[in-house]
């Protein structure tokens, strides 16, 4: 351990931050302006050390993260971020050996960091209407050693998924509410439901469609990610940060006579406060 | 799939979302003010679905989360949240099969989210120094069946980890900075270093120590959660919310003649640029 | 300067932090749980120091801010929070000697900040339906010694201002966008329009009704405050915060054959990148 | 009113949203990269209304808002944003007829809007120890029209304050700790401290020297601006914003034996239970 391999997939770090992630072969190179770096100076050596390229510039070897590799995929479309991606797989109870559907593959950020989660036991079912960008996220899996656990299928989901009992689903479409039905069917009892839409009339649609739908414990919610700067003497936020990526809403299928009834607001607060706190706000003033 | 067996967890949440988390036995009994649940009308049975007790008051009966348990589980110590979790899990690259190091068991929050992820190949030692906290947190990975995944160690970390390989290593104690060296050797070469402390002070402390002690590609950043009311005519944030539960520090460790040199602010921006900003906000107004 | 005169409102903190303002009498006194403080002991007292009630409980003697006197005013409705009357009034471009219309007067805390910044040459027309609510705002005005600077007119809105060359105008409502007709007609050419909301729908409502009502250079920004807990050694936010109070739409009263090309979204980045952008968010993932 | 005089300032929008800041003289152009405007076609016409320049491209004519004037004033210094501004005001209770004193004129935002609240009656005292940057201060003020409101020194705030009994007084300055004994003499009794600083770091300074200066009710707060994108059918909040401009500290001058006992955290929740959560913050685990 602590040792690069053949066939790793390795991440170089320059001194200006730049990232590259690469696949170690032997008698491979990467080629960047600063200079060029061999595979196999790599291979059988140790990771977490600095590296110089033929021009004398020095690298940082590292493993790559999970984080990393959603972060540096190639991509077409707008990736889910990794504050949005870790949240999503505790709430959703992502595990090893959960079988996971995905409705919207994108460039395959999420459907990695599913496959990475559910293996080796486990399975993501992912699909995208797009072929061409089902194309880049099957190259990006594929790449990544990560195309074993996933099934990729170019399908509009409105003709509905083909498994039945998933454990979890999500949906990363513009218009999750139109397949709520086909989402119901592919969940198991109980399943988990999850979705991110970039604008609050998506949220207002979703969570007037879901209890229609028989989905409950309804929730959603939005991550802040606040990067400070490395400074022991000077610590204090950067100047700018992503101020919006998108709503998170979380459900689960239930079965029951109205669902609706399920779908209440917070839980940890009375029904009486919380009915004061609305009426105050609906009073203007 | 969809059904409760003997011996699963399960989620039971009443109108008033109290939430309740049993595990199945033949012949158990859940007593609540709303009345009892025998666990034989739950085995066997469907999730997702309505019960009722024998006073007439329905539940839904649900499958936990990870989330689920992390908020659940009984603790005498602040648990880490499951956003900062979520995002750590990303961050450390916790994965299916690795052998991960916890310094500060507390009630065991952490631990849990950790032992879902590594299992069923990978493994989890978490160390904790007082006796009392450490003996709750095996009751609760002990109910939850995750135990096996983790060795639960009570030991003053100042005096060292016994392993030396690990894939990460997270520090939930108030003086992480006391203890990187013992860090250092247990961790593999680039191995990942997380921890999360509440106070400005604390990042500070931690910030400056990590660069000494051979840890490079420093980031801090902290993630702010904010619900939202589920009411499809009215969409809104909560009133109120959690407004700070602790700053992630995030590293790794290398083995370079100066790890300070690796100690960089943000990567994506030029340096004349950051530069140029700096000497703005150093310049008074 | 720094004394307390008859007739003075003054600020009492206690050691438990409670607040109490007073207006000072010749013989009055405060009754407190903590003890009794007579009002002559402060009349021609220094403000700024230590004094002690009848039980030997001590008081703080502070001039009230106009901040002190919104959190402290009585109210039955849901009051606009300080950081949101502070950032409206310079968007607004309320100043000494403006004129400003106040549609939903509510207990008084924006009418109150508003008369004080627009003292002594200017003046505010505020409008209220409910009587009682009426009531209340002129008993907090007139406690203040500012009714001299507002008219307060019981009536509905919808049957328009008496006003027509108002400099601002700002709608505390709740449903603003029914009564832009009325607004348009109370400003001056070029005349500030302000309101705020606490639901996303009611934002969506309103910035559709604007530019069809003349209204152009439409913002919509919403402030979070983050209190911090204020110990040197342990710097850190407090642990829960106000998650929202309103979002603020800001809008000008223009002449033009089509307000709705002044509808544009942010200032300060190209069309094109913004357009690269929104594409970007529409292609789902 | 609504009708553009000589010597007026004027705001005008291109449709690009470019603004622009102009004083109208008789005979006078704006030349832009859009075409030129005479301001004699804007003296005496109606404002809130479009203008097209000799090339057929639209402007919007507008009366700037302080916030405008703010965020357009020639600056070589970080100017404090509006969203501080706004809350300051209220804060330190800035009103017609204040005497304030500011420490660090910068680039004279701040000490404009200072000069707008407390307008005609009030006064402002701005020091500044670098020449060229009060220069530029008190050109932006002239051209404002507001310098008979200010007076401009140029000086070293550690030689001191001349005046001797503000209302309030702001630091905006790099270290401002080492400046608390020349504000305490500055200030009437009670007076009203605030003061902004980009780190954590000067917060802690600060807050460890104001109790030990006789200051009391201190706090630190810090706020977010979150703009949106103004597009009916798909609301939501800009991709990027302001992160971080600077931590809000304010104080009050009292006279007691130890001010440090006025030094405590918020208001509003009883000692026990801001103990008990403490605690447990501190507790790590």
């Amino acid at each position: 351990m602590g040792f690069a391999k053949e066939n790793d997939l390795v991440l170089l770090i320059a001194r200006d931050r730049k990232r590259f992630i690469i696949r170690l072969t032997s008698g491979g190179e990467l080629h960047t302006h600063r200079g060029c770096v061999k595979h196999d100076d790599l291979i059988g050596q140790p990771l977490g050390r600095e590296l110089t390229s033929h021009l004398g510039y020095p690298f940082l070897v590292l493993e790559p993260s999970t984080h990393d590799l959603i972060k540096e995929i190639k991509r077409t479309t707008q990736i889910v971020y990794p504050k949005d991606i870790g949240y999503m797989l505790l709430k959703l109870n992502v595990r090893p050996g959960s079988q996971v559907v995905e409705g919207g593959t994108g460039s395959g950020g999420l459907t990695l960091a599913l496959a990475q989660s559910v293996m080796p036991t486990g399975h993501v079912y992912s699909y995208e209407v797009r072929p061409d960008v089902l194309a880049l996220a099957r190259k990006n899996l594929e790449g990544l050693g990560l195309d074993c656990y996933v099934d990729l299928k170019q399908r509009d989901i409105e003709e509905g998924f083909d498994e039945t009992d998933a454990d979890a689903l999500f949906l990363d479409v513009r218009t999750p509410w139109q397949y709520l039905a086909q989402a119901r069917q592919a969940l198991k009892g109980g399943g988990f439901f999850g979705s991110i839409v970039p604008t609050t009339n998506q949220v207002v649609h979703l969570i007037e469609a879901l209890p229609q739908h028989g989905f409950a414990d309804i929730e959603v919610e939005e991550l802040l990610l606040r990067p400070y700067k490395v400074v022991p003497g000077r610590l204090r936020p950067m100047d700018r940060m992503v101020a919006h990526t998108g709503y998170l809403i979380f459900a689960r299928k239930i079965d029951a006579p109205d669902a609706s009834q399920w779908f209440a607001p917070r839980r940890g607060r009375s029904r009486a406060r919380r009915r004061s706190e609305e009426s105050k706000q609906n009073g203007s003033g």
